[in-house]
């Protein structure tokens, strides 16, 4: 099927009267929801002929789109960030350009055939075919796997920004972490290596822990702790790395307490998730007397302030040469087929393995 | 006595070869201890001959000396600045200058008669007489009164520069503050009014509370409010005041948290002080999608990290101008004679009043 449309349209559509009416015969599977809700239940998928895309807009087949937390807590109705229904689920995918609307003026230099990633928000991509602003995709280098350009937009970024933005970094600086497991962690873990910063991640202990943190340290970790062990480390006073000079944090409570307290004088612990559900607890005098620094980071928000900033270019830029030479790969996954979204969907926040797995859509 | 000693050192040294044993006859009383704990049992009253001042050095008379919580808390062990014994307490003064040592070069512009405070830390001013290096002194307006000049470098420069380092506080901002009723509280209120920016208060209920905020209101504050006030106050949703864009806490625990609700989007807290004794308090989403900051502020480490810098100057300029012109008054106080000493160490951190008074030492 996808080889079919591509042959269609192919080609410039001013040069072909009549594809807009061939072009109704592409069929979209999208996934709706018009309540807030456990994603299982308010969740339907629909059947719906694909309109042209207009100027300035591109018609994109999907070829992978990511269960992201924030996707099931946004359909849950408990995310900041409220769509209108109907809404349809997902933020991030990576999709081909079937077709560019219009003359092709005002698209950009994207052609047919391109491999393109939304940018921006709340667009919605749970769905196999998608019309999209030119201005809201960004072009994406053939060479990379569609896994890893599918999850791009979020959590590769998520974890540059945090070890960009808070403190300047050099070789051989560390970086502490906990959740060392998630897609965000996982991806933080390879940056480091790329960029000759130690970090050292803390996970819950678990059965497979020794699994854990063999795959942990094959990505690039320099060390991987239960937050039993983080406790007693001597890792840093003992000078086997630098104190850290950034904590990042997804979980809170307790362990993010925990995180804090390693940290170097003036360090800054940058909050990005709270899987714990509990609040981060920061002793006076940390702030007072070592001068520590908390602050949150949310990748929609950076998003929105850096539209059209060279910041964001340089990032991708970045992120597509390290993908290129082997040294950023996607998070523990499962491409699993659209039509069995009900099992997705709701087995998300919890896919069985020694380490977190992400879903990922195929179509 | 002062006059008398006035007379005698009011002339260049270097024109008066016998100074130096004339001297001798001062007799200084020092407040030592010789190890931690509570103030009133290791504190020492001993007296002892005044050495002449070396080159680059100074003798002052001191005219006063507040005891402040810090000064309480490094008696008791409790402060991460560690004396060396015997150590003399106090942080703070006002003195004269009595005479200066050697020829005279190497004490800046410092003349005999010139009104001084000592701006480093930890130098032990509870002392009828005290030699500092001239470099460590700065000289004060002598139209400045003993009790805000004694109090100068700590309350009102914390002050001063948390409302000036952490965010930029246009004319209408609101800042808001718990323990508004302490000697820092009471200057933030001045410098909020003679900077026309909104300074709303939190204390503690007490029955004297109309009392306390007519008079806290009467220092410049936009309100006051209870703790149990503010849980519930409408003041910033419903525009009376603008959202505030800094939060100054000093208490922690359970306020510092209901201060932290009202702050705006980007907002920052600022903790200097944790009269609860418990911990900040972090909601992960605060951090995440309201992008709130929480960072301390300890005077030591910015006197220490800002020694010859411009700022400081600059500080010190603007407050003395708001002293001269009555805007900036010194907190509630109380000038002790030195000799009681234990009345006022141990009574320091919690005299009776409608509002928190200090001590200072008059000799």
């Amino acid at each position: 099927m996808a080889q079919m449309v591509r042959q269609l349209w192919n080609v410039p559509s001013a040069t072909h009267p009549f594809l807009a009416a061939r072009h109704m015969s592409v069929m979209a599977k999208v996934l709706r929801y018009g309540e807030f809700g456990e994603p299982g239940k308010v969740l339907q998928l629909q059947e719906e002929p694909v309109p042209d895309p207009k100027q300035g807009e591109v018609l994109i087949k999907t070829l992978g789109a990511p269960i992201n937390p924030a996707d099931i807590n946004t359909i849950q109705g408990k995310y900041p960030v409220k769509p209108a229904f109907p809404a349809v689920g997902g933020n991030e995918c990576v999709g081909e350009v079937l077709a560019i609307g219009g003359n092709g003026s005002g698209s950009g230099s994207l052609k047919v055939g391109d491999r393109v990633v939304p940018f921006s928000t709340g667009l919605g991509t749970w769905r196999s075919h998608a019309i999209y602003g030119a201005n809201q995709l960004m072009k994406v280098p053939a060479s990379i796997g569609v896994a890893e350009a599918a999850t791009i937009t979020v959590n590769p970024c998520t974890g540059y920004r945090m070890l960009k933005d808070f403190v300047a970094l050099k070789p051989g600086d560390t970086v502490i972490q906990n959740g060392a497991n998630s897609a965000c962690g996982q991806a933080i873990i390879q940056l480091c290596r790329a960029w000759n910063v130690e970090c050292v991640g803390i996970v819950r202990d678990r059965p497979e822990f020794a699994q854990l943190k063999d795959y942990l340290k094959g990505l690039g970790a320099a060390e991987i702790l239960t937050e039993e062990e983080l406790r007693t480390t001597k890792l840093f006073k003992d000078g086997i790395f630098r104190k850290p000079k950034l904590a990042l944090n997804c979980v809170g409570g307790k362990n993010a307490l925990e995180l804090s307290r390693q940290l170097d004088q003036a360090g800054v612990m940058v909050t990005y998730g709270g899987m714990s559900r509990e609040p981060v607890t920061v002793p006076t005098a940390s702030l007072i007397f070592k001068d520590l620094r908390f602050v949150g980071f949310w990748m929609t928000r950076w998003t929105k302030e850096n539209a059209g900033s060279v910041l964001r270019s340089e990032m991708f830029n970045e992120l597509f040469g390290l993908i290129d030479r082997g040294a950023l790969k996607a998070p523990a996954h499962e491409m699993i087929p659209f039509e069995d979204y009900k099992t997705a969907v709701t087995n998300a926040l919890n896919i069985q393995g020694f380490v977190g797995k992400k879903y990922i859509f195929r179509f």
